[in-house]
């Protein structure tokens, strides 16, 4: 229950646009355990008119409501799980009605439009970007809990960020330079059918893609390891496509200035994610694998020694449909509404 | 080598229409084995005038050609991994173009264009029915010797029938029903992307489809079981599919007449196809299994009691792109030009 | 909350002997969203003394305690994930110190101490037979409510008992044999490393295993269907191993007697299981897959046409360590305690 | 055929020590395949008197002999698919009886005794470590074809060396450090089974294990690498484990000294490795992936660059029971008998 701003305490009203990808799918399934909120709206260019137990197979009989039709003005947050691109127009759309909007496209995530203009095309609606929150909470939640639009960040970006942004605070790495080998599971590439997510494509191969510094998530986590460091970050980015549904995981590969090692660099983790109830910071010697995190909204940090002092190796490992995408959407949205953030998500 | 009618002896010519579904890049894979035949063209509509190697991740630097200007005539035999409709107007062709043909859809399967037009459509070139070959080799091996055009089997009907022929032609099956639940791997659906073919939709899943009487393998089944049993046999069909790329086991609820035990079945099939490559008897209580037949030509078979007298299970599996698709049509190749049927394929 | 017999309200105290198989890990998983209850105690003899973390990819930091130090007499329910045989002398000890007892294991399962013997060895507890109940819950839920001792049904049997229950009892079916060809994922065969469970076997593949007659749960099949059905019933049992972790997924081949059709069969189902969260009766044209109910405590229940009148083709899937084991277990226990029956558990 | 010494023209007599491991079995599958070998003798401790059929899915009936019963002087060359340690006792036996030996153990790979002992245990037999020749065949096939003795490569050294030879002797690379970020299949983990390869464990999942500096392919690949550069050279070197059977990928971060670009780099791959039958050295523009090589003796070489001038990212696979083992095992056979090294193997 939230107090509304007339001081009704009331469950949180819930509307998503695009509701039949992935991301709206897993949304949907967050908010049958969710506790304080019902969805009001679930829209769908291809399946209106439809039960959503048509389009996966599952028993939600929510009826899918065209995106023209979706009474925006009802809910109190709209999620967009919509392309990047439609997602900026239909945000200021969403603010209109009065509602606040949470947008796991990459719309809002760029702070700066000419970054954005180079790596998409020109930003639909730039004069939105000033008052958009990059939703990584555990590092904004201020923001994020008074924000109307909140940019929720990109799948590959979530891990590595909560595995630097304490020792990039504490100038504890030594380059400029991080090399970051991420390997994701095929729900990232979206529920669009393609070549390259045919079961035959995929099963018993394992693949690199976009590879160096061309992936689209490449500017967003340079944008927030350089705030986070107060200088210029550059990142070597080799994302790689694993035989999973599910799960990404980052192995990073960095060098520390003189003082810092393997019980430090642990050490500051747990500082920094002190009581948070989905930073799991494994302790040394373990690893963090997909099966720490697979179907929960946890982030997984852990560190080994690379061979030679100064070092390292961190591994991160997130769910991508979660902490990735729609469970820090609604983690975000708890923030927002101030439920408790682990409402309607495993911890 | 082969001696052609002009008494010369040289490699088989040999021609793919439709080269770049699963079958005939199965088809290019075998051929690179082969030691007495060669390709001559490989065509597809969607990616002539591009080489193999950009099509599928292998090392084939064959330059497709469109259709159209495929040299029919400079081929022996032209196989045709093409749809059912496309290909009987294909096979019409090939043939005035003086080349044999082996047909992988289901365009010449049934004899009878009457079921043809009532499980597909009206059939386009009737005229050519009575000429085709069923080429289930093992069992039709003197008449696909011989053949202008065969109508290479069905992925599904393959194992079944070669388990049930030599006990249908001994009379051992009690009942006019028998029960099939066969399950395969996803390259059977074909390399057209759907939804139902997405990774995130097949792996860890496991679903049924078209149960029954409804797959349209279903007359081809019942065409061949009522000619080995000389009498009307009826089949319910439940095809499922499994989370793999590749095989198709088939379990088989059969009732025999008196006389007839577990011993008697296994020493059937061994007569039967005593000094056959290709068939892999198991010894009694053994099962067949993927891993039995995946990535070779054999189809295995097996058979346990089903715990009362005369109640039987027959468990088959043979690789669906191999023994049933390409494999076979190599097999019936090979038989055509009076090759070792082993050439290019394993046993 | 419960109310004990003191009138005193509070959780309900957990303890779990044999926590670090499957169904253990599963059962933690399961409390840890538990809104009313508590584990006391989780044993184990190889891990005693390690955190739980130790012993599987997660966050859970429970210290496993030896079975012989498990303060039995501080839970109120035990549940035990002990192999048959031992479950039978613990349990005993689980009612002696006081508290209620749910075994997951088969030594309860069957109400005849003789058919055990015959298909397990000499019943080690004869005397507390009587009393067990059979925790189907849908079917047994006013026994299971009342019960000291819960024998928690079988993986493989709970899919078709809840299928076949409204038909057979109604008399709709024909036969006293049902087919039932079962497809079972790997964590059904539990969490001891052997070469049948290695990922390289497993992986690719699909096989048979214990058919006919021969896999253990056929006697408690058999025992629940007779009683269903007031005559003597018999199955055909092919219980297959899918290449997926979770999920059993049941073909069931039966025929009825006149009168009975597919929209009765599916109506039949929705009246008995009218306002049951964890059956989900799919409409006339949908089929059961594991998608359905994987990481779910739902049963999924469907039927199709065989192709002729009065046979039908009945599908039904579970998660094999939800509903099929823990998940019902806990279910029992919200029953047992008096509470909604979906805590700890997604409907 | 070869040339025995005697003059003679036959088939090369092969033995097999330690046949029921997964190399062994590779190796099995692979003369069934080869014109000019044969078995003579195939020993397993576990499975003496057994037919292979018995212990792996297959249609081999080769009876196995127990490792003390083989008859080691009637073959040609012996394979030892045996243990470290054991194995080195094993190949001065081998080479006693007038055998040649090639050993896919580790115990012949690292040419330093002292070496050896850091990393494993003190050598069982120091005195043959100086005529034990590294069969990486491309890199060594003079020495390969004159050796009593072949040490075969780990399975993770041999795509690095294979992908960084022609760079390091040609003195492109500017760093003494090189990043080795690799990913295996399951089946390098070996046949034994163990929670780590428990289909449960592994499916749906992604790890690392001995990130750094501490896997024992690390000193092999150092020690090639220097021999190459002729200088020191240092990995880091992180194994995952994909859940995949076979084939491994690495994703190599280099920084290459000034005059190297993308086009060099595979011009130097290309002169280096023209007519080699099992380097596939892509074009620029496509990424080398499992699929490339899985069931083949091929190693895929790819490029691409990291972003900013002189760093490059080299994407390396093979499959790592062929070329990354038994393939490379039996291409070194080929040589050693002035066979053509393709057969058996595809290419």
């Amino acid at each position: 229950m939230f107090v509304t701003h007339k001081g009704v305490m009331r469950m949180v009203k819930i509307g998503i646009l695009g509701a039949t990808g992935y991301t709206g799918f897993e949304l949907l399934k967050v908010f049958r355990r969710h506790p304080e909120a019902e969805i009001v709206f679930a829209s769908s260019e291809t399946y209106a008119g439809q039960r959503y137990s048509q389009v996966y197979p599952c028993s939600y009989d929510e009826v899918l409501v065209s995106p023209d039709e979706a009474p925006l003005g009802d809910a109190d947050v709209v999620f967009l799980c919509t392309p990047h691109g439609a997602s900026a127009v239909l945000a200021q759309r969403v603010l209109d009605a009065g509602a606040r909007c949470i947008d796991l496209s990459a719309d809002f995530r760029l702070r700066d439009a000419a970054v954005y203009g180079a790596w998409y095309h020109t930003h639909p609606v730039p004069s939105l970007l000033p008052e958009a929150v990059y939703g990584l909470t555990e590092i904004y939640r201020r923001q994020v809990a008074a924000a109307r639009l909140v940019a929720n960040p990109g799948c590959y970006p979530t891990g590595p960020l909560l595995a630097l942004q304490p020792l990039l605070q504490q100038g504890a790495l030594a380059d400029e330079r991080i090399i970051i080998d991420a390997k994701s599971g095929v729900s990232g590439a979206g529920a669009k059918p393609s070549p390259t997510t045919h079961f035959c494509t995929v099963s018993d191969n394992f693949s690199a893609y976009n590879v160096g510094h061309v992936h689209r998530h490449t500017p967003e986590i340079e944008q927030e390891l350089s705030a986070y460091a107060g200088r210029p970050m550059r990142i070597v980015f080799s994302p790689h496509l694993l035989p999973v549904s599910r799960g990404i995981l980052s192995t990073i590969y960095v060098r520390t200035v003189s003082g810092w090692d393997l019980p430090r660099i642990v050490e500051a983790w747990e500082r920094a994610y002190a009581g948070e109830p989905f930073i799991h910071v494994l302790p040394q010697g373990s690893l963090a694998t997909l099966a720490h995190v697979v179907n929960t909204n946890r982030c997984a940090l852990s560190v080994a020694s690379a061979g030679a002092e100064g070092e390292y190796i961190i591994i991160t490992a997130i769910d991508n449909l979660l902490k990735g995408a729609s469970g820090q959407a609604v983690q975000n949205m708890n923030a927002m509404f101030g439920l408790d953030e682990t409402y309607g998500l495993l911890a």
